[in-house]
């Protein structure tokens, strides 16, 4: 490929606004063009990278007997009907009438579509299991796209869904596709990722594991033990909590003014967060009636995702207004209001000591003792875990990473099966439910969450397995016809053998050279009438900065053997 | 890959209401599931296919220098709003609004996403020629989707787009992918195809070509001199119009009563169609308040693409009640009907003696002169060409044949680059708007085709170059613990140098031998108790039937030598 003639620009400067660094650098090296918010068109450099991407997926999928075949973008609502899914699904999948006034919906995944696809042609225990697979666009009205090709709109994902007679051989080849997916991002160079434990979400189901890459840009937070090696998804994770012992008094109201939020309250009455109890107020999606308060220890925070889970239902921020709720003087102790739902949670279990709202304007009160003044509740695990918690398996203090989701694998149960009424004939002649997992890859997010881990302050740098180019063919001073017909030549004898990128600009050897570092070809090969004076060529690799001399005969076996290197170095 | 864990399953019947071949057993086969009217998921072997016939499509368009891109599926109102086609183009269209009230489309074609992605980063006459591509899901809401995978809702395309500066570099830059396209279609397996002059429809534009398969089973009507090799899809089609010399006579109104149609006229008159003048009337989209009224010989049919062309607007039937129009009674002379707009056919140029409508109920008029009864109108060509009509080239008489459209070129000249306000900057520094040209072919469309073209009464035929599988591995008795034994071994090996699908069923051999013909994979390699006992294999070619026993210890060089003669045949 001539450079002279690939569509896209190599900006100097870098993006007004963006400050994520993979997305400026895919931005300013002609990767990528905005269409509309989280939405992108793919320049060829990109979409290079992109195919080789879903070629290490294809392979890995069919080593683990993957069969690929290919769902429609476009379904009809009555498949998402079957599953509950059409009406629990929220404003990010999109629906629209077709010609016939047909309700018609955008998929966002395709359990629907794999249960649809192999129900009555699938009949025999023997034949399970068994897994489908597409790599297919996807488009999902996210509600704040960012990071470039981080979160977006629309995207391409590879999708795939399991199907197993029992448990036991479910765990098995879901534990085959969590090493399938280990080897995938190994392959296409990702370096510091991990897989947790995670919330199931939307697809329903038990277990579930997200693969996170660990970086500063992450959207995730992820609960780690360097101990014992516990990681968690911040939706699920759990600590063992220290309860500090407070001295038991007999219940005493006390007026706090305007002392409204934890921390103006301590402050007043001289205490620490951990003595107060917290009230957290939410509305229910579903549920215009009711408010949901949950109660718990000042120094821990809510955990939305436990809670939607508990409620079963999806929450949101709850306007106090008409709820005869006391704003910042919310309590536990004779909250007697109508339509009102209280949760608590352990943090609070045994706690003696503590502070809540008097539920009237301006008073707390001190003393509580949950045992003794609450009777009987119900305790549940709704809080964050906290820098420093105690792990939940080995008692080690807990780190909290931020983490971009990479891959997630679901082991979904019979909810689709079921909800379809898919069955299989077992060996006894009964009919049962079959279990389904699915697993999902965004290819775009991987490309850029490969870009973000990999690059330096000049910009990208391609592991070799997935750049678009291996090299950068760069002769300098292409105006001197003796260079010229000789970089004609080069490149000839290189194009033969490998994917090359011919910067055949005639412009200043700055531009050439600082495109080649944008753009982050791994290997840039550079003649210049010096170069050439010793028949020689100069090679860069862009992953080290190391520079070779090589004599041009040496040029194809030299460049062989260094792509071998650099391709090792990633398995 | 094992039959047996292979989703979707074999029938032994053909599929009720499913009337054309290559449907019927690319459903019985286990290729395709319908999802809905027009909407299908592929199954594995036609995914396997998919991604066969989209490899070559690369290669091809790689070695016309075509650079990868991928555009969103899914766009704004706005892009679109620049061409003028959000409001041009009609419910095929998809429209929605997003999460944010904004309004989006699915895109159908990328004219306007391929001008977005150029514009600014393509200054200079020299970055062109340059062509981009994508391999994308296209949605288009069909009014009456058919025949499974020819026309659907949703499709795979491949889309290209070049760019040029001036009429002969496009003209050169659009016949190499003229050639291109020759080269796909030739290497995927089609036999008979031919390239014709097309209507450029909603693409705008001059000048365009159609591939068209021959085939009984096409929508498309093809126009064709066997002498001269003159062809033109009918839409565009014309000929020599051979005019009848009738007396010349004087005007004279005659009672025709109930005769309406041509034919009814023609029996009360005793004359020929020839001989009259037929009204046909049009409702035009976009004009509420007129009626177009196309005149032409009653031999004639109107072509409603060459009416479009004229009137710039789509037209449908019109509804003639409260137009004044009187039907069945509808004439070329004192027609003074306000909101009428006629039209007249080349057909009746200079013709005397004819027979048309009196515009009062019951009356027709004999005699007509059109100089000089009508005195100075213009004549267009609005008409469709007859079989046997004479070439508009050569004289000799024309043929008329079905054709599916498996591919489509346009020269779109500046339509969008102007709309858009792309500019190039020539040698004398003046600033114009770049030519373009795009080129379609929808990779479903082409294996349906393929497959209608090789299928035979047994099930499909896959040519060797987009086979799912190149080898039916079909051991008979795997009840038999030696056949089984030496089965696995054989498979292993196959394995390793070619792609087999192994039949590791225990069925009957019928069984066996029956889906590996309606599947059409290109060779099948059968053992049994009693070919193994003279150490052979019998190798079928599909195409051809023909039987071929082979040792096998030379069974891998054996079937080595017939893929290369198999893939000879399409070269």
């Amino acid at each position: 490929m001539r450079i002279s003639k690939l569509v896209g620009e190599r900006l100097k400067d870098n993006v007004n606004g963006v400050n994520v660094k993979s997305h400026n650098f895919l931005l300013r090296a002609g990767y990528l063009k905005q269409v509309c918010n989280g939405i992108f068109s793919m320049l060829t450099p990109a979409q290079l990278v992109n195919l080789k991407i879903q070629k290490i997926i294809r392979e890995e999928m069919n080593a683990v007997g993957g069969q690929e075949v290919l769902f429609p973008v476009v379904m009809p609502r009555e498949l998402w009907e079957k599953s509950g899914r059409y009406s629990s699904i929220g404003a990010e999948m999109v629906r629209f009438k077709d010609r016939n006034d047909h309700d018609m919906l955008l998929g966002m995944t395709h359990e629907e579509a794999a249960v649809h696809l192999c129900q009555n042609t699938i009949k025999s225990y023997d034949q399970l299991p068994f897994m489908i697979y597409q790599i297919q666009t996807k488009f999902r009205d996210e509600a704040r796209p960012r990071a470039g090709l981080i979160r977006v709109r629309e995207f391409t994902m590879k999708d795939a869904y399991s199907f197993h007679y029992d448990k036991e051989e479910l765990k098995q080849y879901y534990q085959k596709v969590y090493d399938s997916y280990n080897r995938i991002f190994k392959r296409i160079g990702m370096k510091n990722f991990i897989a947790v434990k995670s919330d199931t979400g939307m697809m329903g189901g038990d277990i579930a594991h997200e693969f996170m890459l660990l970086t500063d840009i992450g959207e995730d937070s992820i609960v780690l033990c360097q101990k014992c090696g516990y990681k968690a998804n911040m939706e699920v994770a759990t600590s063992i909590d220290e309860k500090p012992k407070f001295e038991d008094e007999k219940l005493e109201e006390v007026y706090t003014g305007n002392a409204k939020t934890i921390e103006e309250v301590c402050a007043l009455l001289k205490i620490k967060p951990v003595q107060t109890i917290k009230a957290v107020c939410y509305a229910m999606v579903g549920d215009d009636k009711n408010t949901a308060v949950v109660f718990l220890r000042g120094d821990k925070e809510v955990n939305e995702a436990k809670l939607k889970r508990i409620l079963g239902k999806d929450v949101a921020v709850k306007d106090l207004d008409e709820t005869g709720l006391v704003k910042g003087n919310i309590g536990c102790l004779n909250l007697n209001i109508p339509n009102v739902i209280t949760l608590f949670d352990n943090s609070l279990a045994d706690m003696k000591g503590m502070v809540t709202g008097s539920n009237k304007e301006g008073y707390h009160t001190k003393g509580v003792n949950i045992a003794r003044d609450l009777g009987k509740v119900d305790f549940y695990d709704i809080c964050k875990v906290n820098e420093g918690d105690k792990c939940p398996i080995c008692g080690a203090p807990l780190e909290i990473k931020r983490g971009i989701e990479i891959g997630n694998i679901f082991q979904l149960g019979t909810k689709y099966t079921k909800a379809m009424d898919m069955t299989i004939t077992m060996p006894d002649g009964s009919n049962i439910n079959p279990l389904m997992a699915c697993y999902g890859i965004g290819v775009g997010r991987a490309l850029a969450s490969v870009a973000e881990e990999w690059c330096d302050e000049k910009g990208l740098v391609w592991p070799m397995s997935i750049a678009p180019w291996q090299i950068y063919f760069c002769p300098l001073r292409l105006d001197d016809s003796e260079v010229n017909k000789k970089a004609e030549e080069i490149n000839n004898s290189l194009e033969k053998a490998f994917e090359v990128l011919y910067d055949d600009r005639i412009v200043s050897a700055g531009i050439k050279l600082t495109d080649s570092e944008l753009m982050g070809i791994p290997i840039r090969v550079l003649i210049s009438p010096r170069s050439l004076a010793n028949d020689e060529a100069e090679l860069t690799i862009r992953r080290t900065g190391e520079k070779i001399m090589v004599k041009l005969e040496n040029l194809i076996s030299s460049l062989k053997s260094i792509i071998n290197k650099e391709m090792e170095a990633l398995s």
